[in-house]
C-alpha cells in the first residue's frame, strides 16, 4: 500500500469520520480509523458498532491496500500537517511510514482483518427529505430524548414516515416532542427508533445548502448517503417498540394562550436562576386577565415578571420545571406560540399558532 | 438605600468585580458582592480575602447605603436585564427590591458589617510602566509557576523593580522565566511575590489601549488603580522569601543554537502527539551539522522532523519533556530565539537572539 495525498483533505476527512470512533473501550480496535487505498480514492471508515462514518477523498495511489490505526491519534497528527503533501507507505502490513517536507513518522497498525465489516442495505426503503427539513426535525426532538440509559429506546428518537409526512418523536417521562415535516418521496411507511446522538453527528455533517437527502433503513439499520460522506447507525428497534405517544396526548382543553416566544424565554429564564439555587427549578404560572405572572422562589429570594398574553378559557395556576420550558423555546424560531392547558395537574402543550409543525408536551410539577 | 442605574452599565460592573468573589467557601459573605451607594455612584466590591476587586459605575442615587447581596447570582440576574433601566430599594437593611420593566425581583441580604473592611494603602512605594509590558510580563512569566501547593511561594511571581527595569520571575523546579522590561518611573527599589492568578486576573481588566499604569505596594498588599477599577492583592512574600534565582543561571555555554520559533514550536508539537501517548512527553533533540533532528517515541510508533538551524560550538544531543518547550515558546513572538546549552544535564537557556527581554531556562529529562 502506497499513496500521497494533500494534508488538508486528509485532515478535513480523518477529523469527520474519527466522531464516530469509539472512546475508551475494551476493544482498541474500535478506537481506529480503517485507511483503504483502492480505485484512485482514499476510503477512511471509523466505527463504535453503533455510529459509522466514511468519507472518501482523492488520492494518488501507487499500490493498494488497507491499514488501520489509532484514530484520535492520527486526526491530531494530521491537522498538525494539513498544509503539506503527504506519502504514506505501508510496510509488511504493520508499520505505516508517513513522509511530509524533510520529516518521516512511523505508525504502528493494528491488524486491518480485526476491523469490523461494513455492513451494507440491499434494496432498503427510503424516505427523501430536505437536508433543513431533517436538521430541524433532529434539533427539536432530541431535546425531549431521556439522558439516562433506565430505558435503552427512551435516547432515541421515533422516526416515522406516514403518507406524506416524516414525524420525529422523543420523550423522557417529563415531556415530549412531536415534530411533523412534509417529505419529498418515500418507497414505505415505516417507523424506526434511532439513537439520538447518532441523529445530532449525522445533522453536523449535513451540506449547508439546503438539498434533498435520502435517509434508506432495512432491519435494523440506518443509511444516509451523502456522496463522498456515508454514515450507517444501528436502530434502538422499531416503532412497535416505543411508547404509543398518541395515547399521552391530552384533548379538551380549558386554556389556550399565545404569547411571545423569546419574551417567555427571557422571563423563564431568569425566574430559573432564583429556581435553581433551590435546585427544583419550580417555577409559577399565574394565568388571568390576558395576563401571565410568573413568579420563582426560594432562600435568595423571590422574582415575579408579567406577560401580555392573549388568553382563551379558565383562569389557571400551575407549577413547571422552568428548564423544560426553557429547554423547548431555546429550538422554536416561531416569533408567537400557543400553549394549551387542560388544568392544573394535566401535561400542557406548547404549539405553533398555525399549523402543527412542532408539538411538546410538558408535564407541570405536583403540587405538594 | 434607593437608586436607579443602566442595565448595561451594573452587568459590566457586577462582571467585573466577581472574578475576586471566593467560589465554595465556608464563609458565604466571601461569595457576596458589596454594593454601596454614595455620592452619586455605585461602589461594587468582591473579595476572597487574596484578591479584591472594587468598580465604579454612575447611578442616580436616591438614598445612600450598603446591600451585600450573593455576587454570582447577581452577576447572572444582571447580564440577563442588560437593556433595561434597573430601580434597587433596600428595606429594613435585609430586602432589596429591584423593579425593571413592569417586574419585580426581591433579593435576601446578607449583614453589610460582616463584608471585609476594605484595606488601603497609605503613601506606599509605585513603579510606572506601560500596560502592554505589564500584560507581556505577567502572561510570558506565568507559563512557569507552580501548579501544585507544596511550595505556596512558587504559585507567585516574583515582581522585581531594580533600576530602571522591572522584572517578573517564576520557576516551579523544572523550568524559569526570567522577564525584563523598563519601567516610567518608581519610587524605590522592590521585590514582591504577588498570586499569578491575581496577576493574571489584573491583566485581563488592563485597558486596550497602551497607557502607562501605577503599580503601588505596601507592607504585604499590591494595588492598581484603573480610575473606575481598582485591583488590590495580598503578596504571599517578599523578595527575600523566594529562591536565590540567580544562583540557578547557567553560564560557560558549549553549544548555542539560532532557530525559527514557529518552526520549532510545530515540530514539538507533532513531536508531542506521540510523547504524549506515553504520559512522559520526552523529546529528543540532536544538534550537529547546522540541523536539529527532533525525535520522539512510544508505543505508537516514531516521529524524525528536521530543522535547519544556525549553530555555534559543540554537537549536543539532549532530552526534554517537550510540554515545557511547547508552553514558553507559545508566549514568546520573535521569529527567531537563541538556544544555549551547557551539556546533556545542565538546563539551557532560551532567549531572544538579541537583548535580554525574556529568558527560559529548562532542565533536561535525566538519562535513564
Amino acid at each position: 500500500m502506497k499513496f500521497s495525498c494533500q494534508g488538508l483533505d486528509l485532515a478535513d476527512a480523518v477529523l469527520k469520520v474519527v466522531k464516530a470512533a469509539a472512546v475508551r473501550t475494551t476493544n482498541p480496535i474500535l478506537e481506529c480509523v480503517k485507511i483503504v487505498a483502492e480505485n484512485d480514492k482514499l476510503t477512511l471508515t471509523c466505527t463504535d458498532l453503533e455510529l459509522t462514518i466514511t468519507k472518501v477523498i482523492k488520492a494518488d495511489i501507487k499500490s493498494e491496500g488497507t491499514a488501520v490505526i489509532p484514530a484520535k491519534f492520527f486526526a491530531e497528527f494530521a491537522s498538525k500537517i494539513s498544509g503539506e503533501q503527504i506519502d504514506f507507505h505501508l510496510k509488511d502490513d504493520k508499520i505505516m511510514e508517513v513522509k511530509y517536507s524533510d520529516n518521516t513518522a512511523v505508525f504502528q497498525c493494528q491488524e486491518a482483518t480485526e476491523f469490523p465489516a461494513p455492513h451494507t442495505l440491499d434494496n432498503p426503503n427510503y424516505v427523501d427529505i430536505r437536508s433543513d427539513y431533517f436538521r430541524d426535525l433532529v434539533t427539536k426532538a432530541s431535546v425531549a430524548v431521556a439522558q439516562d440509559d433506565s430505558r435503552p429506546m427512551l435516547r432515541g428518537i421515533l422516526v416515522e414516515v406516514e403518507g406524506d409526512e416524516i414525524h420525529g418523536v422523543a420523550l423522557d417521562g417529563v415531556r415530549m416532542a412531536l415534530i411533523r415535516k412534509p417529505t419529498e418521496a418515500h418507497s414505505a411507511e415505516f417507523g424506526i427508533i434511532v439513537p439520538a446522538r447518532c441523529l445530532l453527528e449525522i445533522v453536523r455533517l449535513l451540506p449547508e445548502n439546503n438539498q434533498v437527502v435520502r435517509v434508506c433503513t432495512q432491519k435494523n439499520h440506518l443509511e444516509i448517503n451523502l456522496g463522498d460522506t456515508v454514515l450507517m447507525t444501528r436502530l434502538l428497534g422499531m416503532k412497535s417498540d416505543y411508547v404509543s405517544y398518541h395515547q399521552i396526548l391530552p384533548t379538551n382543553f380549558a386554556t389556550e394562550i399565545n404569547v411571545n416566544r423569546q419574551h417567555l424565554l427571557d422571563t423563564i429564564d431568569r425566574a430559573s436562576l432564583l429556581a435553581r439555587a433551590e435546585r427544583n427549578y419550580v417555577v409559577k404560572f399565574n394565568i388571568s386577565n390576558n395576563q401571565m405572572v410568573i413568579n420563582s422562589e426560594s432562600q435568595l429570594g423571590n422574582i415575579t415578571e408579567r406577560l401580555l398574553i392573549t388568553q382563551n378559557g379558565n383562569d389557571l395556576v400551575i407549577e413547571f420545571n422552568g428548564r423544560l420550558y426553557t429547554d423547548a423555546l431555546r429550538v422554536i424560531s416561531d416569533e408567537f406560540i400557543k400553549i394549551s392547558y387542560v388544568n392544573a395537574t394535566n401535561p400542557c402543550v406548547i404549539t405553533p399558532t398555525e399549523g402543527d409543525d412542532f408539538l411538546y408536551l410538558i408535564l407541570p410539577m405536583r403540587p405538594m
